[in-house]
C-alpha cells in the first residue's frame, strides 16, 4: 500500500494544510478557515473533517496516512500538549490526542509553529543538508525555531527558540508584547522596525528623509529607502542588523549552529539585511563562530506543511 | 572479564585521573605534571604512561579498558580532533587517535574541558536527572557546557556553551581575554569581579567599606563583604548577579534548559549567589522559562574526571 502523511500549520486565520508522498513530496496544498469561536473548540474537528474530505478527493484511505504532523502558535510539550494558544483560545489541550481521535487513531505530532517551520526549512528549505540550525523569522513579532540533530529542540517549558524575547536593552522603557522590558522583538520584527522609525523621526525632527511622508513607514519602506541611501533608513536598517547580530552572535555562544536561517516578512529585504546582519554577527560573534553562515527562507508560508509533516516524515 | 574505562582531565599545570568500573563507580584517582615543553609534545605520552602504571598498580589488563574519555582546555571537533590548547601549546591534533596509538587502539573520545564538566555534573553531581542542562563555570574566565538529550552539544565550531563570550554590554571599553568587548566574562568571572571591585572603589572614593584595606579583592572577599551587608560587596554582588542572570536568561530563550548548575572557584559564594543571581534571571527570563532552577555544582575538581570518562560509559 502507498502511504501519505498530513502537514496541518493552525494559524489564527486559517489552517494550511498539504498532502505529502512518503518519500516527502508535496501531491496537494489547501486551506481551512480557523473557527475562533467557542475558544476555539472547533478548529481540530474542521481541521479532522477537512483532511478526511481531502483524501477522499484523492482516493487515498485515512489508514494509509502514517499521521499527521501539527504546527501550532503556542508552546508545546512532549510533541502533544499544547499550553496556551492565545491566537486560537486554547489553554492547556492535549491536541495529539484529540485530533487523533478525531481521525481514527492515526498518530499525530504536535510541534510549535516557529520550531515546526524551521524543521521544515532544515528539510527542503534554506537550511538543506544542516543538522543544527537556527531560523530566525521576523514577522509581527520574532520567533524562532532550534533544531539539534535534525530534530526539534522543544526545551523544558516549551520556549527553547524564543529569540524574540531575549533582553538586549535592560534600560528599555518600552513593554514588549510578553510585559517584559528590552527585548529583541521591540526592535527587529516588523513591528518593532515600525516603531523604532516613528522614534527616529521624532528625535530627528531636521532630518530629510522619504520616510517622513508616510504615516506608518513599514519594514518595506525602510529597507527601500536603505537601499535608496536614504539617511533614516539607513541608520534604521543598521539599528535593526545591530540588535539581531548581537542576539544571533548570542545564540552562537550558546549551540554554536551550522547554519542561520532567517524568514518571516522583514526578510524580504533579502541581500541587504543579510549585508547589514552579517555585518553586525561578525563583529559581536566568539572569534570561532564568526563564520557561521547566514542565509534567507526558501519556503515562504509552505515552511510550516513542510515542517508539520517532516514531524511523522523524519 | 570484568570491564573498566579511564577520564582523563587534561589541564594546564596537571593531568587529573581517575579509573572507573563499567557501572560507573570511581575505583581510584590520581595526578600526573602537564608537561608544556616541546609544544606540549609530551602530555600523551606521559598520559598514557600514566594510565599503563596505574593499570599494572590494580593488575587490570589494559585490552579490559573500554576506553579512555578525555577533557582538553580547547575547542574539539567530532569528538577527537583539537582546534589550539593555548594553555598546553596544543594547535590542530587529533588526540583521540594519538592517544589511542599509545595505547594498543583502546577507543578515545575527547571532549571540551567545560563541556565534559558539565557531563560530569549531570550524571553524579548537581545536575543529576537531567537530560538537558547548562552548566557555567565561575573560574579564571567563564566557561559553559551544554547537555542536550543526554550528551554534550559541542557545536560547529566546538563553540557551544562559550557563554563567557557573550556580549552583555556592548558599549564596554575594556577589553576580554578574546579581544572583543563587553563579554560577560569581563564581570562574572573571578577576575572579572576583582576588575569590577577595582572601578568601584575609584568611582566611590568616599564609600566606606571593608573592601577598601585589601590590595586585589577577590570573588570569596566581595562575598563575605555582602554576606555582612557591606555596600560595596553588595553592590558588586547585584552588579555580578544582573549580568549572570540576564546571560542566564538569553540562555533559555535558545534552549530552554531543565536546569542550570554554576560552579568554579566563584560558586563557592554558595547560597547567597543561588539567591541573587535566581532574582536576576526570573526578573529578565521570558516568562515560560521563569521557573528553571539553579543549583550549585557538587564534583567540584572530579567533575572533569567523571564527565571525560562518561563520554565513553554513555
Amino acid at each position: 500500500m502507498e502511504r501519505y502523511a498530513v502537514g496541518a500549520d493552525i494559524g489564527g486565520t486559517a489552517v494550511k494544510l498539504g498532502l505529502f508522498s512518503e518519500e516527502g513530496g508535496l501531491l496537494d496544498r489547501w486551506e481551512t478557515k480557523t473557527r475562533q469561536e467557542d475558544s476555539g473548540a472547533h478548529i481540530l474537528e474542521d481541521t479532522a473533517e477537512s483532511i478526511r474530505r481531502q483524501l477522499e478527493r484523492h482516493g487515498v484511505q485515512l489508514q494509509a496516512l502514517r499521521g499527521v504532523g501539527v504546527g501550532v502558535p503556542g508552546a508545546v510539550m512532549q510533541s502533544s500538549i499544547v499550553n496556551r494558544c492565545v491566537n486560537l483560545g486554547w489553554g492547556v489541550k492535549n491536541v495529539a490526542q484529540e485530533l487523533s481521535a478525531l481521525l481514527d487513531g492515526i498518530p499525530v505530532t504536535v510541534g510549535n509553529d516557529a520550531n515546526v517551520a524551521a524543521l521544515g526549512e532544515m528539510w527542503k528549505g534554506g537550511g538543506q543538508g544542516c543538522d543544527n540550525m537556527v531560523m530566525i523569522t521576523l514577522g509581527t513579532g520574532v520567533g524562532g525555531g532550534i533544531i539539534v540533530g535534525g530534530r526539534i529542540l522543544p526545551g523544558r517549558f516549551g520556549a527553547a527558540g524564543e529569540i524574540g524575547h531575549m533582553c538586549m536593552n535592560p534600560d528599555e522603557k518600552a513593554v514588549c508584547g510578553c510585559g517584559k522590558n528590552g527585548h529583541l522583538e521591540q526592535y527587529a520584527s516588523a513591528t518593532g522596525i515600525t516603531r523604532m522609525a516613528a522614534l527616529y523621526l521624532e528625535e530627528h525632527p531636521q532630518q530629510q528623509t522619504c520616510l517622513r511622508a508616510l504615516a506608518q513607514p513599514t519594514a518595506k519602506d525602510i529597507f527601500d529607502a536603505a537601499r535608496g541611501e536614504d539617511p533614516a533608513g539607513l541608520q534604521l536598517a543598521e539599528q535593526l542588523g545591530d540588535m539581531l547580530g548581537r542576539a544571533m552572535a548570542a545564540v552562537s555562544c550558546v549551540i554554536d549552529p551550522d547554519l542561520f536561517v532567517l524568514g518571516g516578512g522583514v526578510s524580504r529585504a533579502g541581500q541587504i539585511l543579510l549585508d547589514i546582519v552579517g555585518r553586525y554577527y561578525r563583529h559581536y560573534a566568539f572569534h570561532a563562530s564568526e563564520e557561521t553562515p547566514i542565509v534567507l527562507a526558501q519556503l515562504g508560508n509552505d515552511a510550516g506543511i513542510y515542517g508539520a509533516v517532516r514531524q511523522i516524515l523524519q
